[in-house]
């Protein structure tokens, strides 16, 4: 990951190569310290990126100018109308300074002026927001959080107008808005800003960026250091403490687009003000490698929804918009043009006009969508998110393996859970978080209490349970104390695998699984082999859940179904929202399950241990608000169990084509599925239609020196490391048995 | 419509204008009678439309030349492996004709020639088909409208390569495969061969098809006149008995596209072979109308899934890449060159090649999609499918209401039902079938018994049930005798309505229903007000259900919730697969429900009959196999009732914006709704949180002529004709109050 030194130099280089007028007469020391350009009116591009920008904020700047000025008492939670109201004034404040900066037009100027007058009025008049829950409540709205996005995002655009004021305005404006804000967001709520976490990173870029604009150095310090500049807590702390060494955010994806911003954007009005810190190369470029794994942790433009997350969160947000154009500024990385061009937007900043340039000039790359592992934890050292892919594109399988640490309040209890896209769609998914942002009648857009009661159960996910308890019990804070461990990750040519153990999830129980992304040779896409071993101090229950995103349509073995009265499954830990719809007791010839999903179809052939038993379940029971969505769930049920290993294998298959009206493969091309166990590995063998045998061996070892042996039937198996893989061709009589029975 | 002439004489012309080679030397009387060219090799167009589709062909071809010969003793149903390999046989035979025709590559007629030769050995070997179920068994398929299918294909292949033949190998295959073939379609099934139904049509076609190629009248004059050539049957008889004047078909939007294929290229063959019959102009161009209504009755490419109906089913199909460049051939109206760009495909004929190449000139005019109303019956007077479009977009709200005749065996007991798209989405549902097309492990890919006992069912559907029972008592030969009348229909302007009446589907039960979609200024969407009155003889309950797509995000009233333990709603016709999640009794001034979808909120508001319930439900109760689709609905539930008049209206608002997680109305804009029966008409008033008011008074009387009086709030009302519309601005006080309550 390189970056270039220059980035400064050639940001002015471009602008003053851009048509420039007339500076404006800026008095000493007012002028912008976030936006660097030329003078007001000095940029004038028609790259189609920037000049649709440009036209999308005159429409919103437009329209609340229209609207009139209006800065209501704050009342309303998340959606209501004050909440909304002061959101468009940021906007409003934030795009007006932009445009005066780029057209030089002073009505955008006075407008700020007169909006930041009507808050210089109301803002000193206000205490604690009366819809506030929580502990953090804010002032303008009912959590400070959105105070402090209010600020980043104003104060860029009162940096951009500062220099137009009467110094009588400047200084309302500084004494009423900015100065008590940035008090309040910081020594105001000490609770809040002394935290590492994302909301204080919120309000630690805001407090920063308010210090440069208002050249008041103690605002800096607290913003970098701590309230008590000790560097204990602080923006440099956050960095140092909520970013892996791979640029992973321990909350997950759908907070690392949300936290990016503040970091990127105070990293930016760092490197303006005061360039001697290289903040940019900080950490070996950690931020920069945020920037980088945010994109690589989404596939088709959507972020994978792990913890908390919106299952619609694209990169298709504010957020990015702004690190991705202070990215490409930071490295000109031509694969930053794509995330653009697919995000269609930028900013209307001299980085943003950077990338529209560069991406009218067809200077774009693919974005390298890759294979990755992403250490958790600020060593590294605390489990990792692990991403195999079968291809860069969006239409190639991902499998996404969660063995990262707990990420705080927002985590979900899903240790060594896994997701899987294929053709673009989720197959194996996550419910995500259990909320409707923004909607007022769903508790006022905030977590509705199934994202307590469901969405972070460790029965909502693909992973162990045990005797019907989320991991740690459901206690965020204890999960916090114990990550997973990241064993092996390989991700070279048609055998990747990921292998990590959790011990103390419960009490007693270790747990150990290997996900493996086999490409075979004729096969539409990946065959996913899951390898699950628990090793348990007594007997329990254990659960193997597989959330499904399809519709079932064969069944290997007989069902006992509800038909007429569904019973819910149970009574705590999120079994209460499940209907169960069947029940079966598969054997190892016949436990499969396929469903159709799109054009493709998918089996899930499972090597049951003797007694398991398959749940048919579906979400939405014991939710009379209609809260949840509800969405298909199949559980591997073993009872009275202290070890137990779990072997099963998803295939895609086959092709419904509507348009055509045809149909193929739309059984499994496997014919069987096998496991030993050796002395010290485990094998897992899969026979083909074709007669085709494909077996993988998994050490207990992780050592890549080590050897190891194995047998299966008959066949001695020798291989080093933890992996091995023994392709065997048909034989030549098992072929055509095959293809008679292919016929039959 | 207006139809050239001259069709046949300018293709000639635009193949003549190709670059030709010398042509075959043709064995007189052999050549093509189907594929009018100016000898094999003579078409070499490069147009990208074309240019893909010969591509595409050769592929397939091509992997089926590859794959060898093979031609399986039928055995499989649908789905198996005998059967996709018959129809990968016609389609192999037909591309490789038609390859040969553009290429002049003797080895596709000689592939052609190997594989009909195989067919020639197997044919005459067949009896019924060993997985046979119903009363038309096929040779080569269960069925034997598969059986038409393959020679109405097949013989174009055949047509295309006869010429080649040696005279012995031309007597093997006429007399091996297609003339026993087109006498055990027509002679060897007069059940089907002389039905008026689109499974006599493809055997129709397929005959008289084969009587062209074959030289043989006796064949052609079956198949235009029937078997006793009295024109009582065949396809003459179809095409006056299947099509209504405005060229829909009865048995709605889905086996309309199937249909028409048939129809549309043995019409194309009858012209290229009995010019005089001028059949594009039969019955004043019905079979042109008929392609235009198929693409009229779609929305988004997606055709309306009314009766036996897949949802995925597009304008994406074989029959209507035939259709579109048949029609196109026949009218050269710019708008079908539109459809075909939507499509991505054309056929490799010559037809085809002036489609790409118009397409390619840039010809293309967008489709006129427009609001229409489509007659049903022969005579146009039995009811009648009529499409309210608030513009000609595939976002625009379309409403559909569905007052045709009973369809036959396919069709839905669903008189007087209606559905919604807007914002591209469907919005009011219709189920469509129960059915896995072509998967064989859900009963063979044929319609599932759930097709009958919930599909078809009135409550499936968006219209009124009594005594939950189904229209006709679910019997089709019965809904066959009694159509809906088609009261009043008006297209125009920002209020357009369709009023129907529906006498005979409950004894001594006549419903009357008037859908309105009313275009209002400032709101996004149009709002549709459904009236609905009921008269019966006897005291009875009255089903009235909604089914809709999206997330309840708001109920304005209580419910009583069954949160652990759904009942079932009832017992048979539909009833016992639903579950039953909550009910409640609504007061007029509460009776609201508001679900999300994509992106935008729907509220559903009713002035419920004292009381009425509400009952909320979902699909997929006593569904053992997983059969059916988990939907929701809402049911307005009144009981022992003789006389009630419903009324509702869905308004479409606001905006859920996951990018900018901004949220806009995601409450009602409708302050009220009522309604009072005047002397002789319904009159139905929307008050606007903004304080405008907007009444609809509908007439009893569809007379346009007749004047009606009215008075709602002490307001007189006084209009012309059916219905008639008053919007009044707010008053200046409640604008006011209406502001303050926003801010509420």
């Amino acid at each position: 990951m390189q970056r270039l030194p220059t980035t400064l130099g050639l940001l002015a280089a471009l602008l003053l190569s851009a048509q420039t007028e007339a500076l404006a007469a800026a008095p000493a020391g007012a002028g912008p310290v976030l936006f660097k350009d030329a003078g007001p009116g000095s940029i004038r591009a028609d790259y189609p990126l920037f000049a649709g920008e440009r036209q999308r904020l005159e429409a919103l700047v437009g329209a609340a100018r229209r609207a009139g000025i209006d800065v209501p008492v704050p009342k309303d939670p998340g959606g209501g109308f004050s909440h909304e109201q002061h959101k468009r004034n940021y906007m409003a404040l934030y795009g007006a300074g932009l445009l005066y900066r780029i057209t030089g037009d002073g009505a955008y100027a006075d407008y700020a002026r007169r909006l930041l007058l009507e808050y210089a009025k109301l803002y000193p008049t206000l205490g604690p927001h009366p819809a506030a829950s929580g502990d953090s409540p804010g002032r303008l709205f009912w959590q400070s959080l959105n105070d402090s996005v209010w600020l980043v995002y104003a104060i860029q655009g009162y940096d951009a107008i500062r220099d137009t004021l009467s110094a009588e305005d400047r200084q309302t404006i500084d004494d009423q808005v900015f100065r008590p804000m940035a008090a309040f967001l910081s020594e105001g709520q000490p609770q809040v800003f002394e935290l590492i976490h994302n909301h204080a990173t919120w309000a630690c870029a805001a407090v920063g960026m308010t210090g440069y604009v208002l050249r008041d150095d103690e605002l800096v310090a607290r913003a970098l250091n701590g309230l008590d500049k000790s560097g204990r807590t602080g923006f440099l702390r956050q960095v140092d403490q909520l970013f892996s060494p791979d640029g992973y955010y321990t909350e997950g994806p759908y907070y690392q687009r949300y936290a990016l911003m503040p970091f990127v954007v105070f990293a930016q009005a760092i490197d303006a003000n005061e360039p001697a810190r290289k903040i940019f190369d900080y950490r070996d470029g950690v931020l920069l490698k945020a920037i980088r794994s945010t994109v690589q942790l989404s596939q088709g433009g959507y972020l994978f929804p792990l913890n908390d997350a919106l299952r619609d969160k694209s990169l298709r947000t504010d957020e990015l918009y702004q690190a991705i154009a202070i990215g490409y500024a930071a490295t000109r990385d031509p694969a930053f043009l794509s995330v653009a061009r697919w995000q269609g937007r930028t900013t209307l900043t001299p980085e943003g006009l950077l990338v529209a340039r560069d991406l009218a000039e067809g200077k774009e790359q693919p974005f390298p969508f890759a294979s990755r592992l992403f250490r958790d934890g600020p060593q590294g050292d605390r489990g990792a998110v692990a991403v195999l892919r079968a291809g860069p594109g969006e239409r190639d399988q991902v499998l996404v393996v969660k063995n990262s640490a707990q990420g705080m309040g927002h985590g979900h209890f899903d240790k060594l859970g896994w997701m899987l896209y294929d053709e673009g769609a989720a197959v194996v998914t996550d419910y995500g978080s259990a909320r409707f942002l923004n909607v007022e009648s769903k508790d006022g857009g905030r977590y509705l209490k199934e994202n307590q009661s469901w969405a972070r159960q460790t029965v909502a996910h693909n992973t162990l349970v045990v005797n019907e308890t989320s991991h740690f019990d459901g206690q965020w804070k204890v999960g916090e104390k114990t990550a997973p461990r990241q064993l092996f990750f390989s991700a070279d040519g048609p055998t990747r695998v990921s292998t990590a153990e959790m011990d103390g999830a419960y009490p007693g129980v270790r747990f150990r699984r290997t996900l493996a992304q086999l490409t075979i040779e004729g096969l539409a896409s990946p065959v996913v082999v899951d390898l699950l071993r628990v090793q348990g101090s007594k007997p329990a229950q254990y659960d193997r859940p597989l959330h499904y995103a399809g519709h079932l349509t064969a069944v290997g073995f007989p069902l006992q179904s509800n038909p007429a009265q569904r019973p819910v499954l149970g009574s705590a830990n999120g079994y209460q929202h499940l209907w169960v719809d069947a029940t079966g007791t598969p054997q190892a010839g016949n436990a499969t399950l396929t469903w159709l999903n799109g054009q493709r179809f998918y089996t899930y052939r499972l090597l049951p241990p003797a007694g398991a038993k398959i749940i048919l379940a579906e979400s939405g029971a014991n939710d009379p608000h209609f809260n949840l969505r509800r969405e298909p769930v199949l559980i591997e049920r073993l009872e009275n169990a202290t070890e137990a290993t779990f072997v099963a294998v998803l295939e895609p298959h086959g092709l419904y084509d509507p348009d055509a009206e045809t149909v193929s493969d739309s059984r499994s091309r496997i014919a069987a599925l096998r496991h030993v166990r050796a002395a010290d590995a485990d094998v897992v063998s899969l026979e083909l239609l074709d007669g085709r045998t494909l077996t993988l061996a998994i050490a207990d070892d992780a050592d890549a020196a080590k050897a190891h042996r194995a047998e299966i039937d008959g066949r001695p198996l020798a291989w080093s490391g933890h992996v091995g893989r023994f392709d065997e061709p048909a034989a030549r009589e098992t072929r055509s048995e095959m293809a008679s029975r292919e016929r039959r």
